[in-house]
């Protein structure tokens, strides 16, 4: 079998399962781009199997200590695996993500669920070349209406594929309505420009929601508004909700009216709202999508929430609430945190810590695989300036 | 008024509230120990009122960022500021830490509050030498039963003052019972080798109870038995509970005795206890008693946890649960993390994390201030080795 000798020093010694070129002593055999390949350490001594694509700056993935085949029975037993850890949390399993790539040991397959539809991204080129096991292992476990593959995700270009979107399987069910939190959401898994509902922050949402009671509430960043209806239905006394995107505000407009809930929709960059609102929240919610997609930008991006971060505390008075979510793994928590504590010495507020916020259960964390942690939010008060 | 010129970026510019000697520029005036001092920046512009002790290393603490007396409206103010907070949290506020120093505008003043009784500490020296005008804005606050002044603390020696133990207020207590978590604890503010019951692991023990049901649970430095107690209440198959002192030991029986719950209590040295026992645990508990209290012990307290993290998880085979907590704040969240994944590949098990612990909300965390938020946990899963 064909395969790697990895140096010593690698992650893969201090519990991470990737390997980068920088890494690799030496290839044996002639292993070809989506392979599953054998991994060796310096003496020779077998690591495991892992997954293999030259064209990736991580060239393989481990997925087994030991020597093990990506062949039906694996789909089956690792996606059961997977689905059973979703039904032991606390958390609707008919709405979720139900395979979550490395941290459910499959690297590269997202499956996620919605109600009797799946959608699915093969975002390895191993994974990519086995999409029919892949369908028949989720036919056989959950017997779906449709399985969409989502394959626009631009992490596909870093493993040389090309973006698309296709039925795996069944027919393309068009749009329809899951229930998360109590609410009815609109969704299109195959035509939306995105799923249509982000599952790892439907934790989010209710927690922020518990504080919204009353409350003038600015949700920034709405997508397909699950802060800004969650905080409506839990009793905010106004929400106003704003997006760039046209698309996103039609979409948060119809599930509010889809739920009988009233919402201040804006098409509106944020920045430029922040800049010229008035002080009239008593909450405010800033979940940007991602700034960054890799460690060069990051730095940009720290910019830009430092930005939000300050223009938003100057809304804000005493007893005011800021909600603000990060989800680049590049940025870490104690980075994300420093940054919305110098904008509050320039915004010459204190802030007291009322919630630390992460990813939702479907989205289990690795703790020696940094990467599959995240998501990370924080919920703080300004304080009485003493 | 006598005062401190603080030296350009000094932390006192980043948010923080401490002066250290490296930070001031020059003395002005004639400051007294435990004086009320004002703060001036380098162009001589006002920075606030600050308690003032050059005995300690943290030379001045800001209290206010106006001119402010330490009287006794002072300490009404602040201190019905953080009750209210207290009450608006989802806590029992009846036993809670009703004030806690920085946190509450208060540098020093830790006042616990266990029903009609107090154990108040004064930590700095200008706390200390104002006992009386606290003791009587208690007083008219909340009318207790009795006020101890418990100052056995180690911190009081880093201010250059002596321990002791001591009424304040009314009459000694002696021992009486509270009740937290639905249990019930017998507790000895002023002759306990503690208080009795750690407020800030409150949130904690029912965090880890959700997940004993069923389960062999063991727990590591058990103290009154709060996480053991805990469990078993929760419906644990078994619960063992470890400490090397005996008194605890006695304390622990004492409250399984007063709930009719169940304990196996283990008077013994953890580390020994953990290198000798059997994999017959389901759930393993670790929340040591601060290693370090110091920066310069914090290597030696980091290879004592991942000492015990190792042995721990050694005992534990798939879907094991580790629940390991730590109370420096000289140790970051993510140092106690790494540590936790160094044992992981030592053990050869992989991690999955469960749940992110952090203290109860009667100890407010000022993210300006880290030294705020001291305490964290993480629940992990042993996973299958793939």
């Amino acid at each position: 079998m064909a395969g790697l000798i990895i140096a010593p020093r690698a992650r893969i010694f201090h519990g991470h399962e990737w390997i980068y070129a920088t890494e690799i002593k030496k290839t044996f055999g002639n292993p070809q781009p989506g392979d599953v390949i054998t991994l060796k350490d310096f003496r020779d001594r077998p690591l495991g199997s892992a997954i293999y694509n030259p064209q990736s700056q991580i060239v393989a993935r481990r997925f087994s200590r030991r020597r093990q085949d990506l062949d039906l029975d694996f789909f089956q037993r690792r996606i059961g695996q997977a689905i059973e850890l979703r039904k032991r949390s606390a958390i609707d399993e008919t709405l979720a993500r139900l395979v979550w790539s490395e941290s459910d040991g499959i690297p590269g397959l997202i499956v996620d669920r919605y109600g009797d539809h799946l959608s699915v991204q093969t975002l390895t080129l191993a994974m990519d070349l086995r999409r029919d096991l892949i369908r028949d292992a989720l036919v056989s476990l959950l017997n779906p209406k449709s399985i969409v593959l989502r394959n626009d995700s631009p992490y596909r270009k870093a493993e040389g594929m090309e973006p698309g979107i296709e039925m795996l399987y069944g027919e393309n069910p068009g749009s329809f309505q899951v229930r998360a939190n109590d609410l009815d959401f609109e969704i299109d898994l195959f035509d939306g420009q995105k799923t249509g509902l982000y599952l790892d922050q439907l934790q989010s949402h209710q927690e922020v929601a518990r504080m919204a009671k009353g409350k003038r509430v600015l949700d920034c960043f709405t997508n397909q508004g699950g802060f800004a209806l969650a905080c409506a239905k839990a009793g905010a006394a106004k929400v106003t909700a704003v997006d760039i995107s046209g698309v996103a505000c039609a979409a948060a407009t119809r599930n509010a009216e889809l739920n009988g809930l009233e919402l201040e929709v804006i098409e509106h960059n944020v920045f430029d709202f922040l800049k010229h609102a008035q002080p009239d929240y008593d909450l405010i919610i800033l979940d940007p999508p991602s700034f960054t997609r890799n460690k060069k930008t990051l730095m940009d991006a720290m910019r830009g929430y430092k930005e939000i971060h300050l223009r938003s505390l100057k809304l804000l008075e005493k007893g005011g609430i800021l909600s603000t979510f990060c989800c680049s793994h590049h940025a870490s928590r104690e980075l994300f945190l420093n940054n919305l504590v110098d904008a509050s010495v320039d915004a010459k507020k204190s802030l007291r810590l009322v919630q630390d916020h992460g990813q939702r259960a479907d989205h289990p964390i690795l703790i020696s695989i940094p990467e599959t942690g995240y998501l990370k939010g924080f919920t703080t008060e300004v304080i009485a300036t003493r």
